[in-house]
């Protein structure tokens, strides 16, 4: 089972790693991470590169895709190359997938017309843009496209996607070979939890880059 | 404030990726993938590698020391560069902290001895063999040393961090940010939640790689 992953400049590196991290515990799964060109791929902080094996060009076909999302993915939306090849690929997977804002990439596609999908809680009418129903469900799952919210939303939207494929004990032994019990030390995660000062905060990108 | 992460042949990428995420975040961070040189690191799938950017020797302090676990910590144990290094890195730290079996590179650099870690649950005697006392709490915080569970336990452990570095409000803020809400679509992220059978599905490897 082949699972493909494109980076692009400025992608946000947890979108990408998490859905990684469980997928690549599927038994019999492939991954391949690619880009324009075989190359590595800086995320969003500058600080951090991830290393694309293939080019696009070199795959038209996989069972899942999972397009991550990050402040790059504005600028990806416009790429046609990129677009094309996901709306190709697409026409070839068991599964569509996408992280955060990576749902905008599949949105330029066309993927999303029509059907209800999610993203980053701060960039819901980029989403709506493309003809899609924002939802603040944290893993929307529509036929065979399914969609996260932010960034480390992608670890339980590739969770939900490893029972789909491989049944629920599967997906419970890699929840459980990654340890994946989470702790949060607050109750901040989403709008409503973190409530309007710290949702503040992020706007005004104060406390974050 | 420099946060440092070693990479070494075979980590597992989510165990630097999630507490990258979280910390490249806080106001003021510099984030440095560094190994043995620069170069792209494999990680224990071998379908995926991440860019060092910077040599163990090029660093000789840092604020916050990263220290990710993965199969490959086996063998990181036994380089003995590797070691002197975080034992002398250890010695200009704020924090110095590890994911998983991260911990037992601590241990080897004579870390953890006659205090309480934890490690990934399936590597309580190797971590236990550095004279430290196992203890399955998520995040394991004594004096300035901070261990985390297994793999995903990197996110949990970083926001305690960021908020012990730069107080809560900005925790939570980096926590809305990441939209970390998590919502697991099953309860199996620990031996007690997930039960015989499915540890047993991981410790014959039959579910995971």
């Amino acid at each position: 089972m082949r699972i493909v992953i494109p980076l692009y400049e400025r992608f946000t590196a947890l979108d990408a790693v998490g859905p990684y991290e469980v997928l690549s515990r599927l038994p019999g799964a492939s991954v391949v991470f690619a880009a324009s060109s075989p190359r590595s791929v800086r995320t969003d902080t500058g600080s951090l590169a991830l290393v694309a094996d293939a080019a696009f060009a070199e795959i038209d076909a996989c069972e899942v895709l999972v397009v991550p999302g990050g402040p790059g993915s504005r600028d990806a939306v416009l790429d046609p190359a990129l677009v094309a090849w996901v709306q190709a690929l697409h026409q070839t997977t068991d599964w569509t997938t996408s992280v955060c804002t990576g749902s905008e990439i599949l949105g330029a596609a066309g993927l999303l017309r029509g059907i209800e999908a999610t993203t980053h809680w701060s960039r819901v009418d980029a989403l709506e843009s493309f003809g899609a129903t924002y939802t603040a469900r944290r893993v929307v799952v529509q036929g065979r496209v399914v969609t996260a919210a932010g960034v480390s939303a992608g670890i339980d939207m590739a969770l939900t996607l490893a029972a789909l494929i491989a049944g629920s004990d599967v997906a419970k032994a890699i929840q459980l070979g990654i340890e994946y019990d989470p702790q949060p030390p607050f109750a901040a995660g989403s709008v409503v939890a973190a409530g309007p000062a710290i949702v503040e905060l992020v706007r005004g990108g104060a406390a974050t880059r």
